[in-house]
């Protein structure tokens, strides 16, 4: 006897072997109908999967309409899209067809490698696969039967996955629809009939195998599924907003920012445009900051290396820092060697190489060859250390705490809040490197803040007001805070348990009182030395962005790291806390989001052109050029377009080129002292005086107002309507 | 027969051997008297120097009037004190003893260390001997006598000198005066009578055998002299003014900035204070740039290597640059060896060593050990380039010259100008750094432009207004512009004699045009890729700076480096000037002249803290406060002193401080809602209402009053009368 507890906690019982799909049609036509598979036990199982045939389990029938239905039906269309692609193409190699967040892929080798163009004859192969409607079959093979199977199949990569990707199980299962076999650990929708018709194919990429560039390249082939045909329209149209939003084609064609490999891939170059509106932000910042409290400073981009072996961050985050700069030229080497011994990985020839070649050039210290590895380290050591090596700073704390320890500090003195748009520099892998959203240099909006642990809450609170003030005033006010705590089970974090509680404490409290939408604590999300907040912001498409964060630091002000110290009233000494914040998080990061979330389309205080003067025909170009001085001489940042081409053409060019403002001067214009203003959101305006159109566009800029959000939003929500093509 | 010829075209003859003494003595009792030395056919001579018998020379007899006869006297001055100290130390071995511009020195090693406190000791021997009148008598030695001597007098340095310092000369002059004998080429005063008590001994620092850090270390011992004592008193002023105006001792007094051995030598943390002027010269130069049309960009303070072996940079100037970032840990390895192969100084079997340990770090190019060695090097270049190398960028314009490649340029876009607060690291050697003007990191408040060959004397023009709008903002109006050319005999420069004709001859002629003070042309002050135009500054107690420039390029547009184009209104292909600017030179090096321009107390519009409310008790605090708060909400950097201390100690301690304005406020004050203004420099300006003060102070900030460097010019002027002590 089975006895089956429903998720409303309702039981059935089977006196005969039952499925899961047994049990939905026993519960009803409708949920057999519609069910995808289930979930046993908190398990994922296919709909066919026999349950037990006594004792007690838990089960979910799982539809359409539960969260973790979509992810299985991509699944299956990964395998449906391989099927079509073996249909189609000879030779093809299989690596491994996984989901992704809004879709699924493919990695596969094919002799005749595959083409966008091959798409329509894939997609239409897969549509007779879904009619076909064939079932999802589960097999489960003793290991040496698998191999055997997958020889057969003549596909390498899954015999290599056998034998040495897949640990220790004794058996390994496969699934099957039609002809079509694949090593897979599932789990499937019951046959290929419930694909239906909204899926589709998207782009090609090239991979490696096993993502290790040195073995063999594939092909990864994207494509995307949904239940139902208007989610699948919604999200195409969603693709094609943000490719036309793409900071990275956005920033190229309105020259803002440009990357060039001469320089260095990851490394921007701000062009002019883009320089604008970087400037205007750190103006806006630098008020703020100075209305706050802070005092600005700066400080190099190098340090040496031992300020960062006390920080902790050399050689801890090394992988992910730019190499040290080595005073000598033997830096390298003994960089290189050092690592190698602490790791254990140099025998006694290869370190007599290496020595060899050291003494060459010009390494003079004494190493006795029979000393324990230790000792041989603390000899390279010593020698690395009177060689000054510099490392490119990946954070600004470091030097900031030494500004706090260049004079004695008195509990009078605290709150000290340290401020610099600081540039750091961070190795990448060039992988990763996107645009100016991932990057290896940034000018972070940093600050740190000395502070007595009694004054921890109200800088905190301070903090993440400032950080919402910068939100708002840039129109993202779709934001939560997501609180980084530590991973208990971790051992990567320095610092007392009892410092990181009171830490996480301070700021989930906080955090709450301000009533931060969002604020779930997740574990595993903190930096190494500390607690933070991080601001996430839904842009007006409905992306979610890391921006701003607010970070406790119970660690580096301590005896172990950098022992900080203030003087405190009892006239004794005392541990600051410090707090790392940034609004906005790296200035380059920001600004590419930025023209995601504005498509380009900056505000008026922002926008690195404001207004520009068009003239209706030469006999008003004198005093157009009149008015772009006045509109200068105020302050803006004006242009004007005398040459001869037809109006509209103007007005044409202007609106593509994003300007907020077009002040159009005709000869009744001059004659008047007005100009007919035309705004680039909602059009013609009517003639004014130069005055009143000066006035208006002052105001505006003022008040920093934030106009292209609301009209963009509305344009992605209606993106059917065809409204928003603008972009 | 001799016929002398003098100064003045006279002539006189000698038909018996005469002496330049002798001549003098022909010529009058008194100039006899007071000759010090001699100019016979242009060249030095003692005025014991026996002029030929026969034949014509020219004569000219030097007395303290004529400009090189102050550093034969202190040459001579310092011989005397090597004599002074021989006579008071035993073993004393002597090295060097030059003159400096402003006295002398000599390089001494002693078994027991002078110390300063041994000057009036040494300084009281000196005046003996000059008190002796001893003769300074010239003998000339073959040159293995000479060996001889200075192997009987026991001086090692000077066996050393003859042996390998001297070249091939014959024999070998000595000077004598008394007991003491010295190695000298001359030439002398008469006699030690002639220095007089115009003479003080300063400092000993420490110095090296020939320059060498590895080398025998020795004691360098400072002195001066004058032929007046009032000249020396005025110098030994000038010198104490500079101690007390050292923007080392007062930037650490005034936290401005900070240098921290931890972080690394010569570079600069900048404290807030210190920050804060800095930040109002940045804006106040921003404001300037965008009226005269410049745009703002920022780029990345790393580029690759490849960048600046186009723009020729490296491996020209890698002695003073910081080593390469390499992304292989083998870097600085390949880096040697490149270098090592290039000179030719690696043997085979060192080569052998290299390459072993180079293929434990995993380098895996083929070297053919029998190729030639540009084959080899060719090799580990291809590689070495295939693992980016990135340097500190030792200058922007590489950058710049990217953003300009970043798009097709038309002669309508020309002149384009870019601007940035660049900061730039060089490898200054430890021994040559000093406080904030000699640093390894550097922020440039650079601009380039790029525009056509018809544009340049209108631009250069336009640069040099800005640098004397800068300069005259900042009351540094005396000023002189140094013409930097070539030095035709050096192979230095890159560009053809052509291009640089053609820039030399633009320079020269938009300077004279604008009437600046000095435009002499100096050979051999260029920079390696064009003539320019430095602007040094004589600070207010009469010393030179070296700050703006205005450099001219042809070398770096063209075809053998960055090759950039642009097209002309013919539509074919032209090559751009480029010009590079910076009317500051750099922040760090024109913030530390500034700070000892103005001995610290910055005009009102740069000071970090304007204003300071000081309360006469308790009874005025409130008000005190309220008054801060209006001037803060008005825009100034203000503090209050609300402390229970008496006024007259709040005042003398924000005076120290050098807090431009005082507002003191009684009781009284708070009645009638006025303020006692005082004024750091002309003290109490009695009572106003608080909006008068402000407007007051705004009318100073907004106009960017200068007062203090009249002040100080008066007080180095009249220094003798006791004025300018307050520093």
């Amino acid at each position: 006897m089975l006895t089956v507890v429903l998720p409303d906690g309702s039981q059935k019982k089977f006196d005969s072997p039952v499925t899961c799909y047994d049990v939905a049609a026993d519960i009803g036509t409708g949920l057999a109908k519609s069910a995808i598979a289930a979930e046993v036990d908190g398990r994922p199982a296919d709909l066919r999967y026999q349950l037990p045939e006594s004792g007690e389990v838990n089960l979910r029938i799982l539809t359409k309409r539960d969260p973790e239905a979509l992810g299985i039906l991509r699944h299956s269309t990964a395998h449906v899209m391989a099927q079509a692609v073996m249909r189609l193409f000879d030779g093809v190699q299989l690596a491994f067809g996984p989901t992704t967040a809004t879709g699924f892929y493919y990695d596969i080798s094919a002799p005749q490698p595959i083409k966008e163009e091959d798409f329509p004859k894939i997609e239409a192969e897969m549509k007779k696969i879904v009619k076909e409607n064939q079932k999802f079959e589960r097999l489960e093979q003793p290991r040496d039967e698998a191999l055997q199977l997958c020889s057969e199949l003549d596909q390498k990569f899954k015999v290599e996955h056998i034998k040495t990707g897949l640990g220790e199980e004794s058996h390994v299962s496969f699934y099957r629809q039609g002809e079509f076999i694949d090593l897979c650990r599932g789990v499937h929708i019951p046959s290929t009939g419930h694909i239906g018709k909204a899926f589709k194919l998207l782009s090609i990429a090239g991979a490696y195998w096993k993502g290790d560039a040195n073995r063999e390249q594939l092909q990864r082939l994207y494509g995307t599924v949904f239940f139902d045909k208007q989610e699948l329209q919604d999200h195409l149209h969603r693709l094609e907003e943000a490719r036309k939003r793409d900071h990275r084609v956005l920033g190229k064609q309105h020259e803002l920012f440009h990357i060039d490999s001469t320089v260095g891939s990851g490394l921007i170059l701000w062009l002019p445009k883009g320089a604008t509106v970087r400037g205007l932000l750190e103006e806006f910042l630098r008020t703020e900051l100075r209305n706050r409290g802070y005092e600005a400073v700066y400080t190099p981009h190098v340090g040496r290396v031992e300020l960062y072996e006390t920080s902790g961050h050399f050689p801890y985050y090394k992988e992910s820092q730019f190499a040290p700069l080595c005073e000598h030229d033997a830096g390298g080497l003994v960089e290189y060697w050092m690592d190698q011994l602490k790791e254990g990985n140099l025998d006694r020839e290869g370190e007599a190489k290496l020595l060899d070649a050291a003494r060459l050039m010009g390494f003079d210290a004494e190493i006795d060859a029979d000393s324990p590895a230790e000792e041989r380290l603390a000899a390279l050591n010593t020698w690395a250390h009177q060689h000054e090596r510099y490392l490119l700073k990946p954070m600004n704390c470091p030097h900031h705490i030494m500004i706090y320890k260049s004079k004695p500090r008195s509990y009078r003195d605290l709150p000290v809040r340290l401020a610099e748009f600081g540039t750091v520099y961070r190795y990448e892998q060039s992988g990763e490197l996107s645009g100016m959203t991932r990057v290896r240099g940034f000018t972070q909006d940093d600050a740190h803040i000395f502070c007595t642990e009694d004054q921890v809450a109200d800088e905190v609170r301070g903090c993440i007001e400032f950080t919402l003030k910068v939100l708002k005033s840039l129109g993202m006010e779709n934001y939560r805070a997501r609180l980084g705590f530590r991973d208990p089970d971790s051992t990567k974090y320095v610092g007392s348990p009892e410092q990181w509680d009171r830490a996480e404490k301070a700021i989930e409290q906080v955090a709450r009182e301000m009533n931060l939408p969002g604020c779930v604590p997740e574990a595993g999300e903190a930096a190494f030395y500390g607690p933070k907040i991080d601001f996430v912001v839904t842009d007006c498409i409905g992306r979610e962005w890391q921006l701003g964060t607010v970070q406790l630091d119970y660690n580096l002000p301590s005896e172990q790291r950098f022992a900080l110290e203030y003087t405190g009233a009892d006239n004794t000494q005392h541990r600051p806390v410090m707090i790392h914040r940034a609004p906005l998080g790296s200035m380059e990061r920001f600004i590419g989001v930025l023209i995601e979330h504005f498509a380009g389309a900056f505000p008026l205080w922002l926008a690195p052109e404001q207004v520009r003067v068009l003239t209706v025909s030469d006999k008003s170009e004198e005093y157009g050029r009149q008015v772009e001085k006045q509109l200068t001489a105020a302050g803006l940042r004006a242009s004007g377009d005398y040459r001869g081409a037809k109006l509209g053409a103007k007005i044409r060019e202007a609106q593509l080129e994003l300007v907020p403002y077009m002040f159009v001067v005709g000869e009744k214009d001059r004659d008047n002292g007005t100009v007919t203003v035309r705004d680039r959101i909602d059009g013609d305006l009517g003639a004014m005086t130069v005055e009143d159109a000066l006035a208006k566009l002052q105001e505006e800029i003022t008040s920093r107002q934030v106009r292209q959000v609301a009209e963009q939003t509305v344009g992605a929500e209606i993106s059917d309507k065809g409204v928003g093509n603008e972009y």
